[in-house]
């Protein structure tokens, strides 16, 4: 079946991109202009109520679903469910997916050209968190002239955003999708984060973030996505995938050469990595990840939840230690402590974090109906009204 | 009260070295000659039945106990667990501790002279295995005297290496203490030592490990000892060590200046390692461990067993996520499945892999209430005979 024709796929689509004047940051820097790389499956409806906005996770893209070319070989990061009858049925909504700033996948980032000095940020580029991310979807949300969405959804950093767009805009949310999330990140997970970010500097090509046009730290930048990739897995799936197999099937143990299987998966992704992310992009989002905090400024969960007006979806996955299941369940509570709407399933499941990405139908069930119901639910008001 | 008059510390210890003429290892190369680094803490009976063999773990070393000068600030490694009426008392029992082969302390590793070319080993040094550290420190063991152990004990890689005792001279060892360890390194740990490997030869001042007299690779070493340490903690105790706090009272979020305590913590982990470990023995010893199999030969794990006639301790710490307490039990079942005397206990703790290395009652009192079990035993047995 060719890509245009698979009846389940969005087809070939493509990246778009919006630009505005000015982003004022929760640093009180700006960044100026701000061009936000998107793309859209389905059709905005006449009342403007189908929308739902997607928000990747660390290396994400606003390229969520379909494809850019024929010849592309994988489809985006979340196809398996945005497609006409998938979870994010796009015959039924309009699905918006943008890169987030910071970011390196056309969105102003880091290796975008800083308009001020003629040359690429680097670490000019202010230090950006998730609210400023959520400030700037906004923007392209009014693009469009949507004034509320039907749901804001996101797994992992895309679930601190789809949290954060409910508190800074109850108006504007009526539901919201948090996935293998967190109200915050863990000391473990900075400390992760913090080891990658390390790696990056510690590559001689790094510069100090000039490497553009220079050799580029592909060997630091590798090491973080390889370190970041055991913390996406389970043991219990590593063991599963990798075991203590080795790589060749007669090897020399005695040698440095030699392969475990998982140190080959570990090298793979890691090589696959520095062709499409930016090493600059990588500490900006890290760092925007650790500074996320729901809690910050109110003293603890529950007050910051006290003026939000979404139903909430919210999902964890049972071998996820990175975001565990723990920490979703302290998004519910503070929730229902404020007499919220939530709903709340916890995925049995050995797959680790990257649960969210992967095809699992109970994850597909839980997205589609919680949709069906937020949608009917708008729908039957505007029918009213 | 000074060291030396420190009633419960072994009080000023000197490092002592043994040499003998090779050693041959699994791989088929050999090592000659071979100098092992050693301490000793208490006093050998009169039928030298009271010998109990300390085993280090990754970037331990011989000095297990008591101090080398008395202007050293720490004492060894494990001295909160030896010394007179500690868990391994040196009024009852000698002590003996030395630093493994393929390390950095005083015994033959990849940072000695190669006696065939001049210079250091480096990479020319073999691989060698936890099997291989073993036989050497048989060589030790008989340089006393000694036929047979009262015990063989250590944690992490100690642990493996008390248990290849066992497998590889059953006669020679009348019990093993084997905590926080396993059988066998998970795919998750071999993942953990590989990030930290590839830290160290990113380093370009590692120079295919011949950086001595050089610059060494710090930065790459210290990023390794980083990442290791946090899988030596439990997430839960990071949290409460460190939480998300800000190692100044007034920072500048917005900065990649400013530091999460769990990042400084890290961080100084990182560069006291540097002063004290070479980065090639990081590269043998992390090797070493994940080549670490007892089943390998054998099919699975009973077998492997089958012919040890030591008693067994073993134990494991509830939060431990690098060996975990389900490994323990693997071992333990398979003991019991071969019909072994095994005393096994779970330590309920918050404080991760590091647990074995800091001070807990509870272990205090298994080791010590074994250990006096074991040594009655012997000493029954040797007035009757």
């Amino acid at each position: 079946m060719s890509k245009e024709n698979n009846s389940n796929s969005v087809g070939i689509v493509e990246t778009q991109f919006f630009t505005f004047d000015k982003l004022e940051l929760e640093s009180g820097r700006e960044i100026a202009p701000v061009t936000i790389a998107y793309e859209t499956y389905g059709t905005l409806n006449e009342d403007k109520s189908n929308a739902i906005f997607i928000l990747h996770a660390l290396s994400g893209s606003a390229h969520a679903a379909g494809y850019n070319s024929p010849d592309e070989k994988s489809p985006g990061w979340w196809d398996i469910y945005i497609g006409p009858g998938r979870a994010f049925d796009t015959e039924k909504y309009f699905i918006i997916s943008s890169n987030t700033i910071g970011g390196c996948n056309g969105s102003t980032g880091p290796a975008t050209i800083n308009p001020s000095t003629g040359v690429q940020y680097g670490l000019d580029f202010p230090i950006v968190t998730i609210c400023d991310m959520v400030k700037a979807q906004r923007r392209l949300m009014e693009h469009f002239g949507i004034t509320k969405l039907l749901a804001a959804a996101g797994g992992s950093m895309g679930g601190m955003q789809s949290l954060a767009w409910s508190i800074l805009y109850p108006e504007m949310v009526h539901s919201v999708l948090a996935i293998a999330t967190a109200a915050r990140l863990s000391a473990q997970g900075i400390a992760f984060h913090e080891v990658g970010r390390q790696a990056i500097i510690n590559d001689p090509n790094w510069s100090r973030g000039k490497y553009y046009g220079h050799q580029i730290p592909g060997a630091g930048l590798s090491l973080a996505r390889m370190i970041a990739h055991i913390t996406y897995l389970s043991e219990q799936n590593m063991h599963e995938r990798f075991g203590r197999k080795f790589q060749e099937n007669d090897p020399d143990a005695f040698s440095f050469k030699t392969e475990y299987m998982v140190e080959s998966y570990l090298h793979h992704q890691g090589d696959k990595f520095v062709d499409r992310f930016d090493a600059n992009s990588y500490l900006y989002i890290t760092r925007a990840i650790d500074l996320f905090d729901l809690s910050s400024g109110y003293g603890s969960l529950i007050p910051a939840f006290e003026k939000v007006k979404a139903n909430y979806l919210v999902i964890s996955f049972t071998s996820d230690w990175l975001y565990t299941s723990s920490m979703s369940r302290d998004i519910v509570q503070a929730l229902r402590g404020n007499g919220k709407n939530v709903v709340y399933t916890n995925i049995e499941t050995d797959k680790g974090h990257d649960s969210f990405l992967i095809d699992n139908a109970l994850l597909q069930k839980n997205i589609s109906n919680f949709l069906r119901r937020q949608y009917d639910e708008i729908s039957w008001k505007n029918d009213g009204a």
